[in-house]
């Protein structure tokens, strides 16, 4: 399809700052539909210079999300595949920063401390084609959706949150290429999505990535009756999970016992084999270490599953 | 005031499975109003017998909540004191079961593992005076609510759910005779409670107290212009803060250090000092160990304080 | 007895920083001998003044232990029986302070972050009958041990940390008049105790409680043929077990775990009775969340296992 | 060096299952020198067929070290590096299996519930060139040192345990070509290693890789007054630091804590803009989810750091 022929989803009125069932769909679209999503970056853009202060600067919600986008016959049982077919920056410049008590060596509200807080400090950086520069740094672009989910059966969730809905998950595999499976729990699954990375190390450790506002297309595919308890991804080389949790083991445990499981379901281990195979060649990496729970990507590569 | 002059509040409509702004309020009241609250049990009354299988019996959603109840002139930046007047049972038996991957010595959702369930099981307990008594067994009547909570600003949070807004703490602290102060973060606060317990231990170890549907009398002050970012509970002889976080570590943090803040802020203790001081006479308990977040509670006796 | 005729047992030679079977045992006992045991405070006195500075005055090894203790008969698979008779300060005055990155309320080696250390801090207190006292604080006292433990069987684990050999647990129940019941892993048991507090709340916040040397008197009661695997307490009122482990919900996990299988076993519980009747009786409270792993103390009341 | 010149380490008499300084070296090495160690598998060889039942099989201690190996000039303060120059299995096969209550997917002693264990099971490999093979499986060979470390000042660690000392890390990034740096915490450095996997994937999932005897040739350098907190690692392409502690986000904390302060110490960068450059660029990878503390791996890539 022609760039030029994709549908283009615009938020109509106010962001959204919770993934849940109580927001008036922004768009419907159809099973096998592409279509182009227009996002904010997590800073709804309020910081855009090296002299900014986070903890000014910023308003009381973060991560503006699209959406919801309600998908057409998609019912609670259904698993919604959403392929990132691409991630284009609207603009030449990201941003991180520290967030007072917000991040992977820090303080926070629920890692509580009676330290005063780390220094509020911004970094920004120019893209230029395939890096993302700043002063001497040259940092491979490589972009991706840090938060993508559907509606929870009946909790509205923050932004900020990954669960089992997906979410804030902030995992570089949902990325262009690649394929997220999402649990429909709600009529029309009701999608969101934004908070796009220009790059991200795993464990995004200060909690900010390379932060940017983008046009994300997509393409919805609905696998009808097939139920999924967790996110999962697909790419060419990997199935994974993500299992997001804390302590950080259970989000451990839950990513590789989905993994297991899928093993076990659609790839003819039984169940204990599975649980054995995965220990001499699985992969699990942090994606995030940093948000109100973290988020664990438990990996296995398709070759072994032929 | 006569127990028969007291308004009673009954849902009108479904009883809510979560705590949000989304619902309609259930009734208004003013602030030094007291009215009696009427309350389902957290099964919504589904398990009545040591036969019933909980596997089985139960519904998709649980915990139901009267509520939310609109307080005249609460808004985002108040304190809702409300004061525990009474916990009737509206019933004479109370159970508790075993709920599949559900409690504290179990796997569950969360701490995923590939065991098998423990077993289905219902305990029924009549209700006798002072006593909840099942064959030999007599455990004292120590009438509390289980969740109490008002709504958070944006986000709809599972009943199942402790948080910063209260919710699902089942902690027994909060009682009959004991002031719960919850924080105000939308209009009218939007008050909800429900799941009473006529007894329950510190953990809540396997999941579920002796649950009992109930007439909950309540007091309510609004505390204007004065924030709270995590519940608070007085009684005669203590004050209390409750925190509510995975790990357990981070509850622990939480109350410990809403307990320092609050000698600090109100009652002329140094911020070291106040830390110091709680460290030589501070009181720390599991209000329960089994919820979607643990819930500790932090104390230090009013006599300390004087 | 009287106190004069009390076989009184000083540290010969260096105090140990380890509970290990690799060192020479200070004394031999026999079971049911009564002794008196000489124990420094937890920074071996190097701290006397509120104008010492805690990051210079400590030296590398802390919490200095008097033992081992060689309990004639002793061998691998029996239990010790350790009733604390009596815990006599040795001085009148206590010590607390502020140890860099060391405390629930700050970062740690184990919890690292960036932030800069809280600042140096000392607390001393006179010590008058029932008292602690500095300015207007008045402290309850209420004497224990803070560390009391075993040998492990091959391991030598810092004096610093609680396990399944006690070791410094920081529970306030290891106190005048309460049996304390610890595992023997290695010929002879190997006892070992020091670190005693004036009075200590429950969690130990800052990490330091009344510090002070003592003259502890223990009865030790070999029972021959009976293994446990983690400590347990009798009080008058209460049968404990301790639990030690991060993060603090498996430290929660073992404590109750330990004592549904002490009612099944010992009290004609079946397992999952006792489980449920735990959950509605039993308490658990935080010993300390500071320490090298946290210590949690699941308890049953007595009157109820008639 | 010709493979027949390098001189051969034994283990005299019984392998050890701590680390600690309470062991007589075993052999005495100069900075510099290439030395082939002989190692046991994890089990001390006794299971050897798919029809040993672990529960039964084990003795009372696992994973046997050879060791200590006293570096000639090694002194508190300095730094050990251990260049692994080969791992060469002494056996044509490897074991995997089910030991009761351990592994990532079950209940265990520290995270304890009512559950009964999962199967005793043992899976058996083939090693065949650069597979190991099992029935229609192939992994690819991948040799290791799951556990390598030095002595503590004073503890004598289970060699069941990571830590700061190194110990049971079980990363597969302690393998052929890279070099470990250990801390040198008393005279001699006392080596130990031991527990060879011919693979293993990240996490070891089920608690056991694939393990195997071998001939492990490494090459001892010392760095005199160079004082490092926990181990790192160097790679062709990657510097990286191992953290090892629970809950899991503590390890995290520590790998990427020890990263920052390494970039920030020896690679030029301000401390805060380390833990930025580390977010965009960072890799964190978790080691194993199944020891007595988690061990996870953050890795900056060399080519950032020129």
């Amino acid at each position: 399809m022609q760039r030029e022929q994709i549908r283009e989803i615009h938020q109509e009125g106010a962001y959204h700052f919770t993934m849940g069932p109580y927001h008036e769909p922004v768009a419907r679209v159809e099973s096998g539909e592409t279509v182009a999503i227009y996002t904010e970056d997590a800073f709804g853009g309020s910081i855009t210079s090296e002299e900014d202060r986070p903890s000014e600067a910023l308003g009381p919600y973060l991560n503006p999300q699209t959406g919801p986008i309600y998908v057409e016959g998609a019912e609670p049982g259904d698993t919604l595949a959403v392929r990132i077919e691409d991630v284009e920056f609207t603009r030449d410049w990201a941003v991180s920063c520290l967030v007072p008590y917000f991040g992977g060596l820090t303080s926070t509200p629920l890692t509580t401390t009676l330290h005063d807080p780390l220094p509020d400090r911004v970094w920004k950086y120019r893209i230029e084609g395939d890096v993302a520069r700043r002063g001497d740094w040259e940092i491979p672009v490589r972009p991706f959706v840090g938060t993508i989910g559907t509606s929870p059966a009946i909790e509205a969730i923050s932004a900020l949150s990954p669960g089992d809905h997906g979410g804030n998950m902030d995992v570089p595999d949902t990325c262009v290429g690649n394929t997220v499976y999402l649990p429909v729990r709600v009529e029309g699954g009701l999608f969101f999505t934004g908070d796009c990375h220009v790059a991200q190390g795993q464990g995004e450790l200060c909690g900010v990535a390379l932060e940017v506002s983008a046009r994300v297309t997509v393409t919805f595919e609905l696998v009808k009756n097939r139920e999924i308890a967790w996110p999962r991804i697909e790419s060419e080389e990997h199935i994974m999970t993500v299992g997001s949790a804390r302590p950080m083991e259970d989000a451990a445990r839950i990513a590789y016992s989905e993994l297991v499981k899928w093993l076990s379901a659609d790839y003819g281990f039984e169940l204990f084999d599975a649980y054995q195979f995965l220990t001499q060649v699985g992969e699990l990496y942090v994606g995030n270490m940093v948000d109100t729970t973290y988020s664990l990507v438990a990996r296995c590569q398709k070759r072994y599953l032929a």
